[in-house]
């Protein structure tokens, strides 16, 4: 059944048929569904799930639906299902709720719950802190696994994650058991004797994004997270850091083309909040761009003898911003995915520059031929290759470079991409284009 | 123990300590610490690991350095290596060898490594079949729980995952039975009892970039693999999704840039393969730039008399280029996490066009007061702002319909980013800034 035939039958009040239908459908294709319903039948729709499965829709939802379909509940309601979702689920929809509205909520919430809110509601937003839950389940070295086994299946159930057990000791992180060593062993075999020692880590106050980039390396599903004294505090799983990579690519894409990072969705941002995070970059680069007019302006008589001259402005340019781009769009990925370094920058530069040599040539060659061809002048096609390669070189260097150069100044490599890259090389190439241009004819 | 230290020993062939390090080190490490070791030093290194956790480090390293280290490697050894990798693996690394030194391989392995790395290499590369294992754990609707914990217990040490048991019957896939629910139910329960029948799975068909969202998208850590006759024949991993999310969105950044895709490590691939991969957009794009530059001549009376036209060139193509890739950005983007539909192009298009004229009338004005203020040319100042706004309002709206259109055409919507946006509006603005001008200049 469709989500399509869904709508349908709230279409048609056919309520039973709704009911029977949202009992077979994953939880986030019903959150999905809730989204695109209208405000009038949100409510209606979501109060025929029951508690705990409503609680776990309702932690799918985006922020925008999710606040609208919140006035309709009582505060109870809402109490309840902060009480079923884990802490950091809580967290995310609490810190988009207006601040009076959260000290009411929490006043009503269960103790634990409330304390492990204020606990991950204090850590910065872009820190391991504030996408860890805290919600796991621990050992004692002392246990056998039979013990172990036991404990699980009283906590287990509300546990983000029991297929990984931390052993602690006065919360100390002494080490891991896994649920497949559990049940592969016999029951009256000690933990101690079967815990890894050896396992990665990371701190509260860790970046988020470096947080997350450690699942990809070490292939885990769950690391724990331990705070400044080396107390063991929450655990971070799998898919809160596949959300993080993908949002702080998207943020490294927005940067990468001239805008301020927007988390709100396109279609659900204003107008207003579009145009207001593109429009500061903009005249940022508007006004650098002058720059290369003015040098224009100081060759005015050069392009009064020779007005061909000013017909491959365009293409100079051109070229210049997209070989600076593909150069900084290289390195600011190697660096965002921990391939490439700032250690690396000698061999990055000599690449660059080699690579540079090898476009240029063929691109000035491709272009010089055209327009000895088409405009029968030698000296033009000179001129125009000439400056092409001179400007590839600088392209390429400064491509390359500025985004190294940002990452040592603790920088985010993102903004030095194609716009900025482009309004630099293009005042070099417009110089190096006319001061060639007047020496080979001697204007 | 860092990584440098382990390095110093190796240096100074203190091999006792070397092999106490290697034991404590996590296998990821190890190969990170084998692709930084030189030729020689590698298979010194290697064989000092015990073989089964010998397998697991070779699996983790990388292409380059893998086929570089089996050179030093008998047949025995491979094969031992092929037999311990998870299929998925395996194939990944045959993939890179000779197909000669492939069939020789394959022969020596055992029968079931040889058939599933045959099933697994038949499936083209960009499919979900390409990025599955075919190590899982399967039971029978009829076993008890205690049964098929006792089954797990046999098999479980083999499986890539055994978080998720498949419920199968003729291959075909009934249902699935978490870990949990294995140890949180009683020895004596029935599988059938506490089995998911609502489940989701994908094709071997499906493409790997769709299968991978599925991940974040359910938050799985492993999804069933279907054939066309809705047989089980594998999982895909949660891993394996985040590698392929990591590169597809590379893929996307390269081509968003102006080159083809290249698979290489930056620092791996040779100068030529980089030339090779960005020479053939920077042709076209500089031969479509010409284009404008011809507009430009047509104009060459209008600043013969006005020299200062040409300065505001490169600064209506910056702009013009800037918000055009700010459009085709953010909609390139919200394609590839699918929060963006060809449906929404309507809602795109309007949503654009007002963002535009705010935009336009914002940097015009800016632009405008300074040009008046700068040169004492109020003329000059309305052509360059009418021309600001005409061309912000163009690049906004072919940067935001392109990427739409391609996906409508079924191309890579990525293509349609800053370059060729910035080349067609190019054209259109620098023909909006002429007529202008022509017109209030009485030209």
């Amino acid at each position: 059944m469709t989500k399509i035939n869904v709508m349908d039958l709230i279409k048609n009040r056919e309520f039973r048929e709704i009911h029977d239908e949202l009992k077979e459908m994953n939880p986030v294709d019903i959150a999905e569904l809730l989204e695109d319903l209208d405000e009038k039948d949100r409510p209606l729709v979501f109060r025929m799930l029951d508690k705990e499965r409503g609680a776990e829709v309702f932690s799918y939802m985006d922020d925008e639906e999710r606040q609208e379909l919140v006035k309709s509940f009582t505060d109870q309601e809402i109490t309840y299902i902060l009480d079923s979702m884990y802490t950091d689920d809580a967290v995310d929809f609490l810190e988009e709720m207006p601040a009076n509205v959260v000290t009411r909520l929490l006043e009503r919430v269960r103790t634990d719950t409330r304390r492990d809110v204020n606990m991950l509601l204090k850590y910065p937003e872009d820190s391991a802190g504030s996408i860890m839950t805290v919600e796991y389940a621990t050992l004692k070295k002392e246990m056998t696994v039979g013990e172990a086994l036991d404990k699980i299946r009283t906590i287990g159930i509300h546990s983000e994650t029991i297929y990984t057990c931390y052993v602690v000791e006065n919360k100390k992180l002494l080490g891991l058991v896994t649920a497949k060593d559990l049940i592969t062993h016999e029951r009256d075999e000690k933990i101690i004797d079967l815990m890894l020692d050896q396992f990665v880590s990371i701190r509260t106050t860790d970046n988020r994004e470096d947080a997350a980039k450690m699942f990809s390396k070490y292939g885990l599903i769950v690391i724990p997270v331990l705070d400044p004294d080396d107390l063991m505090v929450g655990i971070v799983t799998f898919d809160d850091a596949i959300d993080v990579l993908q949002e702080e690519t998207t943020e490294d894409m927005q940067k990468m083309a001239a805008m301020e990072f927007n988390e709100e969705s396109y279609l659900k941002s204003s107008v207003f909040s579009q145009a207001r995070h593109r429009i500061v970059w903009l005249l940022i680069l508007m006004f650098s761009a002058s720059i290369t007019g003015a040098i224009i302006t100081r060759y005015e008589e050069a392009f009064a003898v020779i007005p061909l001259l000013v017909s491959f402005i365009p293409m100079l340019m051109d070229t210049g911003g997209n070989c600076g781009s593909q150069s900084s769009t290289l390195i600011i990925r190697g660096l965002a995915i921990d391939e490439l370094n700032f250690s690396d920058a000698f061999q990055i530069l000599w690449k660059e520059f080699r690579v540079a040599i090898l476009v240029g040539i063929t691109l000035a060659l491709a272009n010089g031929l055209r327009i000895y061809l088409v405009y029968k002048n030698l000296n033009m096609a000179i001129v125009v290759a000439l400056s092409l390669i001179a400007t590839i070189i600088v392209a390429k260097v400064v491509g390359s470079m500025l985004p190294l150069l940002a990452k040592k100044c603790k920088l985010d490599p993102a903004i030095m991409a194609s716009p900025i890259i482009t309004t630099v090389v293009d005042t070099c190439s417009i110089i190096i284009y006319f001061k060639i241009a007047t020496i080979l004819f001697k204007l």
